[in-house]
């Protein structure tokens, strides 16, 4: 039971400082996604596709959470775009306090959208609040149509479903209708698009749908 | 640093049912493998092609944990082996104490090898030791070969990796040499194999050298 009480508290503490997070960033009118996925479901990838397809109409900072590695930081920076590696060091999940350590690092003015990059882990990182506008769900088709239904909390608190790797669909033992019905069925708000980075499908959208709710209302 | 030190009251207490549960299994003469990976890796379709590939010659039970649902001790029940479903409705991963019940549900009277499968999590996992004779992770394919640098702890943690999904090669940017190579960088004495469960490649000899370490002395 103390153990309950305390995590409870990290959780109460960890959303004070969330709501702090969303603060500062909507006084920027910067539009915040916390992107969560289990690993090597594409987020980096997804990050690459959207920075490539936005990089020119909006400005886009990232912040890339790695339990070790700077690896994605590395990919990101690529791309001439604002961006802070924030390593874990074996920790499950990004917690707010991290989130906002990387946001005093950052120039925060003219960003029109923030991409958190979470951990890979879709379990832990569900129930901590960062103080993100959506929460994005990355899910590749290669981890099966059951997960919805097997990781349900990340899904009913996320607002956008991403299908990856559909390029992948001809080799796989995925029912793509069964993974949406199942996706929807734990939460009926998702938006959800089908994508792959490998081809490129399924970006434009995600991209036109992203950039009517990040274009700066100022 | 409360919650550190608790934390550490956790894992102690944890380390301490894991050794009860370990002279259980040993009392036994079962060899317990602790089967880890991301969602989505192939650890249910392993212990599918790993129960008809050894199901004559070796008695084998399943503990099955899952966040949710009981789809995995479905699909496992139908090899008529001795198969119990942990539920940990949310929690990240198995501990001892939820393996220590389902031991005390299950006959373990001649059984020669039980395969746990834990959550799906490549992070939280590796801290819990559940009583096993070793860790067993599984890493697909599909979620790129900088995996093993970028969650070294399962990786340190196992003895065998199961470099699942290899049909898939052909149409993923991942290198199988450097996928190995980062792996055994992190733990040099990793036993690696790899496997598909579409095609059984590679199955036979994962089992060969499992059927060598689980076949009863008594």
């Amino acid at each position: 039971m103390k153990v309950i009480t305390i995590e409870r508290k990290v959780l109460e503490k960890n959303d004070e400082i969330a709501r702090q997070n969303r603060v500062l960033l909507e006084q920027h009118g910067i539009l915040a996604l916390n992107l969560v996925s289990s690993p090597g479901a594409g987020k980096t990838s997804i990050v690459e596709r959207t920075l490539e397809h936005l990089g020119k109409d909006l400005k886009v900072g990232v912040i890339e959470g790695d339990v070790q590695t700077d690896f994605d930081a590395q990919r990101v920076a690529r791309y001439k775009v604002p961006v802070i590696q924030i390593v874990t060091n074996g920790g499950c999940h990004l917690e707010a306090r991290l989130v906002q350590d990387a946001l005093s690092q950052m120039d925060l003015r003219g960003l029109d959208i923030l991409i958190i990059e979470n951990v890979g882990n879709l379990v832990c990182p569900a129930n901590y609040d960062l103080g993100e506008a959506m929460k994005v769900v990355v899910l590749s088709t290669t981890e099966g149509d059951d997960k919805p239904l097997k990781y349900p909390s990340m899904f009913r608190n996320a607002s956008v479903l991403l299908i990856n790797k559909i390029d992948l669909l001809p080799y796989l033992n995925c029912n793509l209708a069964a993974l949406k019905s199942n996706a929807l069925q734990i939460n009926p708000h998702l938006q959800v698009f089908e994508t792959s980075c490998t081809t490129t499908s399924g970006i434009a959208e995600w991209c036109g749908w992203l950039k009517d709710r990040g274009a700066r209302r100022s």
